[in-house]
């Protein structure tokens, strides 16, 4: 896959810093290449949900804006992307001191980006896949109307 | 729908009061009765993505977590409900003051339930369907092993 | 919702019409207006999976293909509508002598289109919900290359 | 993963030997082992949509049932498997001579299977992707009341 924004690397970073949500959350960017980006979370109280695991909101979160970031590295400068839906299967609870999330563009497109996001919750250090979605993105005009 | 447990309603109110990311997001319940629930959100800068709507993941914590109060409102004393998956169709950006979401068990059962969670946000006087989620959910026993 | 096509009604007819699978399925369209359709099949035995019920593919096929129908009113006299994701939520063994299914777009769109489908068996004279599905659809040129 | 059967490959077999609409489609079980089987399905004109194409709803009970033979490897002798729910994206137009589709079992359960499939088109000698689905299935009693 080859990203047609030279500066694709800041372009996709900036989906990140900009976002008040994914700072609030504590979401961090680590790594990106055309096609993929890798983030990893921190898990703190504040992050679990009523029995004690990380919410399902916080792994849809993780893995609904990694896939942005993966479909991110490849529209043009003046493109940005949105959402249109996402699927994720909550496969085991999630318990940890850190989440890592892998997000893979499946099929790059002009008017469509689907995407995968792998969850992994690191408890003790072991690693295991806690959580995987699939996600539907469209390039959207910076400053025009979405869809 | 019937409640088999006579005490569903402080049941499903703690499913909202002991989850720290719920408190954390600012997620209100409403009201509930048998097979719904009906939740708000005062939306906040935090809870923003990049370009100024507010994130898919608080709307799909906000559509998974209301599922999952419908949904304990129908389980035993001894049962809490674990999301199994969901998929979530964001139709329009939000934008608003406030996000409203309800919440409605679709089919019941022992082993599944599925929930249907209409979001929608309120902007101006004007409310506006701005996404929609089917939740799977299982009844798990308290304390028990998940799955 | 408004007809963007005059002559949207056989341009939806010709998507049953023209389409073999359909056809040899046995599925009938039985009305349409803007933004809906409705269909129906007579189940026979070689709509069966091994334990007696309409496989699921069967109930797929008509939720995706009446979602297509519904989309189809909707869009240009040049275009036509592709489905890039659904998902469908079988919520009961199917068991009846009929299948209804009704098709609703819930969010119309230049790039997407989303619909709802819901399946109906008809058994005994009772009518149950037995699947739901939400369809993403795309409104292609027709004779272009599609995405 | 281990079989819990040890006749489970005449077990996966019957699957697909007594689902008359997978005999009345094509449908091929090609190889199968602990948590995955593989099918394959040679294209005739009937399977085809209004615009050349395999029809979504081909591919989607491919995707199914071949999912199905993939978590029918894990269960019980005493017990058959139903779809509770798919989500499949459609990636690309499906043309092809042939269509083969790869199903893995992502996370084995006593309550819930979640499995992935992928349907591949063969044309001219070359393989492309052109659907991925990920399936909830539910373990029951042969014999027993669905979920």
């Amino acid at each position: 896959m080859k990203p047609q924004n030279p500066s694709y690397r800041d372009h996709t970073r900036a989906i990140f810093d900009k976002a008040p949500f994914i700072a609030d959350l504590g979401l961090v960017l680590v790594d990106l290449g055309p096609g993929w980006c890798e983030t990893a979370l921190a898990v703190a109280p504040k992050h679990l949900q009523q029995d004690g695991y990380v919410h399902a909101g916080v792994q849809a979160t993780m893995a609904d804006h990694s896939a942005g970031g993966a479909a991110g590295t490849l529209v043009r400068g003046n493109e940005m992307v949105l959402t249109a839906e996402f699927k994720i299967h909550l496969l085991r609870p999630a318990v940890g001191e850190r989440l890592r999330c892998r997000a893979t563009v499946l099929k790059p497109g002009k008017t469509l980006i689907v995407a995968e996001s792998e969850v992994f919750a690191i408890h003790a250090g072991e690693e295991k896949l806690v959580a995987k979605a699939m996600v539907t993105l469209v390039p959207v005009m910076k400053g025009g109307s979405p869809r």
